[in-house]
């Protein structure tokens, strides 16, 4: 069924009152869905909603809502719904979900929630945002290395319901340090009486609470893993993430890279639930930054003033005619290299070690992306500009292949340097490129033009 | 242990020649690692190393190896080490494998395979590239909804060594469609008698062969799937795709994305190993493409000559200072809102539904942040600009404001037009944008500037 079709049978059977109805139609949905629709649902009905729900998946699709909805609805519900919402909520999606919420309302949830939960949160919410830490969850199972399959099934089938993952079993030793891994797989084709220390993985791939969240995406790519371990600074056990968790930071980290590379200030929120006024702070300081910079972009050409007016014939005029085109493509040389090695960067396929490899291979590829636009500049100035000759096209042409092969070495060299002095190296992405490059072309183009025209006989 | 270190321990073993030890240490790394170590050998030690392997793991060290690497290998191996190799990996890994290497390896790889696996590898090299169904595997467990929890667990201890996941369960009927899913975890914990259907999951979301790889992985992250089940055009199963290959495909689109919008071709070659000559190509139509739109707004200048060098006092000179801000500006405001726009067509939080809302939030942002530019602008022409009177200041800050409602509106309806059009947003980035907001930019402000003029007395 089209889900226009399924939230439409579900309002209808909300506005007819069929509560039992709706309750049966929702159960056939994936909690995401019901997340969804609940998303389209004023206060009353979204309480409503809510009550309906049997108790088992509405912390599930609680965890899926929006952070507005989640505070609408907190705002409605009794302190004893909220206790029992807590309850069920995995930590981890309680303490992102308390991250999100004002104060007032984060100290009316723990005031409701039980005193060893309560603890857990706090201990939790401590943790530096977007640090391993401030991820994981402690719904893991543990063993001891001594244990037997069968002694391990026991407890997996005992306590593993609550559990996020029950696929990997984390093994300790007496102080709680992190001594090995075991594969739910592995373990069940292995005899019952087996110890999980002879089969147990000892190649513990693991981070520590403070790392960053990009780290911890990055380990959980390069090995596939379904879900990583965290340890203090005591390297003892502390918690795991997941991979789907991994998928989100993956997918929040990849528009913050989109938004520094297009010159925006990074934001968590959606789009088009954002206001134009806090879209507009976002971009303000960085227009106005490249405003800034782009007075002595102007001032180069106020310094031409004399060459751009009085040069014989047509000469002038060609060249302010042609300043368009070599700033364009000056910026989207730059902006084609600084993507690629920004991206190489985060992807960790380039590292600091490559930066004369990586500036070696630009100054070749703007050597033959200049000799071809060279060419079509040269034909092109000369043939289709009213009174233009060859000496006005080649400062054009020979201005705008200097400019490739500063374009691509600014380009790869500058998010490098960046990376090098701590910065995001996605600063340093189209808009600031182009920004700089054309300060640097416009200048190129000048001398060239002055040292050309010195030679050319007054008209 | 270091990276280096390690790298340094293993190559000083192999050079003293001590195998033992060799084996023993690369038995203690990872198979990510093992495959990156290879990376760094020559033909004949990669060869060696290989050989030194324990069969059960070379193939998965294999498939982690870069295409290069692995060629190299193929071509030094014997039938029979080829062989062996293709039975022990995975099917979807030995599909990907093949699809990278040359025709004549790949003839070479398949007579070598056994007859069953020849027909299923062929089966799948059939499979669109980028096709749900060139992205599966079939290592998966079946069950019939009569089975009991017993009769599948003695299956999974049976048969669930070579299966990329036990994790999830597919349950099928006689004639082979899929009718539910049940979680390991959730079948752990049931009573030994109890039959599959009853505690399946028969809601299932799963997608169809020909589905492209970008909609599956939206799907596994939506719901935080660990693998999607595939079916064929009569809903049978043949497949699934697991979340580590998704998070693959999640890198490589995102990358591609990257790419389109810095105006490159995109390319699944690794940058640093990627030849001058084959990058300058992915970037040269692109350039050139470019530059022949920028003819026009050459045109534009050369079209208001006279506008330019005749303007009274140093009104000319003042606007032919102020085209690379009013260029810049434009080009960055437009990425600005494209970038939006192309990120959140991609995670799903826009559709075109959603194409007039999304304007006019552009436009009132375009209001807040061209006033802002508006002031800044307005003051520096008026008194950082030699001789500049507070006409010429209003022409560059008014037509700027035009230009960023212009540049936004633009970013905005472009991604979205291309999409309806079918084809991808991310074309309709900054450069093309930054392209076509020049011409419409100059535009008006020579005819803001020439309205301006006729009313001001000449000096």
């Amino acid at each position: 069924m089209e889900w226009e079709a399924i939230q439409e049978r579900l309002n209808s059977l909300l506005e007819k009152g069929r509560h039992g109805e709706l309750r049966g139609a929702m159960m056939m949905l994936n909690e995401v869905d019901i997340a969804q629709y609940m998303e389209t649902l004023d206060k009353e009905k979204l309480l409503l909603v809510f009550r309906i729900l049997p108790k088992d998946i509405s912390a599930d699709v609680f965890s899926y809502m929006s952070a507005e909805q989640k505070q609408t609805l907190i705002e409605s519900i009794g302190d004893n719904e909220i206790r029992a919402l807590i309850d069920d909520m995995f930590l981890d999606d309680a303490v992102d979900f308390l991250e999100e919420l004002p104060a007032s309302v984060v100290k009316r949830v723990l005031q409701n929630a039980d005193p060893e939960k309560r603890n857990l949160i706090n201990q939790f919410l401590r943790y530096p945002e977007n640090s391993a830490g401030s991820l994981m969850t402690i719904e893991y199972l543990e063993f001891q290395g001594r244990d037997t399959v069968r002694q391990a099934m026991d407890l997996i089938r005992k306590e593993g319901l609550d559990k996020e993952t029950i696929y990997t079993l984390y093994i300790i030793d007496a102080t709680h340090h992190l001594i090995g891994t075991l594969a739910l797989r592995k373990m069940i084709l292995a005899s019952e009486d087996t110890v999980l220390a002879d089969i147990m993985d000892r190649n513990v791939v693991l981070v520590h609470t403070l790392d960053d969240q990009e780290q911890v995406a990055e380990l959980v790519r390069r090995y596939d893993l379904m879900a990583i371990p965290v340890v203090d600074k005591e390297d003892r056990l502390v918690g795991i993430i997941t991979a789907d968790d991994i998928m989100d930071v993956i997918e929040e980290e990849t528009t913050e890279d989109f938004e520094k590379m297009a010159a925006l200030t990074p934001s968590d929120d959606e789009y088009l639930k954002t206001s134009p006024f806090k879209l507009a702070l976002n971009r303000i300081p960085w227009l106005l930054l490249m405003a800034v910079i782009a007075i002595f972009t102007g001032l180069i050409i106020t310094n031409y003033e004399t060459l751009l007016q009085d040069a014989p014939g047509k000469f002038g005029i060609i060249l302010t005619a042609c300043i368009p085109m070599l700033m364009d493509t000056g910026g989207n040389c730059g902006a084609q290299s600084s993507t690629l090695i920004i991206r190489g960067l985060s992807l960790g396929q380039i590292t600091l070690k490559d930066f004369f490899k990586a500036l070696w291979k630009e100054f070749r590829v703007a050597i033959i992306v200049g000799a071809v636009l060279f060419v079509f500049t040269l034909l092109r100035v000369r043939y289709l500009n009213e009174g233009a000759d060859w000496s006005v096209a080649f400062v054009v042409a020979a201005a705008l292949w200097c400019t490739i092969i500063l374009a691509k070495a600014l380009g790869c060299a500058m998010p490098m340097l960046a990376k090098k002095l701590g910065l995001d190296p996605a600063l340093m992405a189209s808009p600031m490129i182009t920004t700089i490059v054309d300060m640097s072309s416009l200048f190129i183009y000048f001398t060239i033009a002055s040292a050309v025209i010195s030679r050319v006989p007054a008209a």
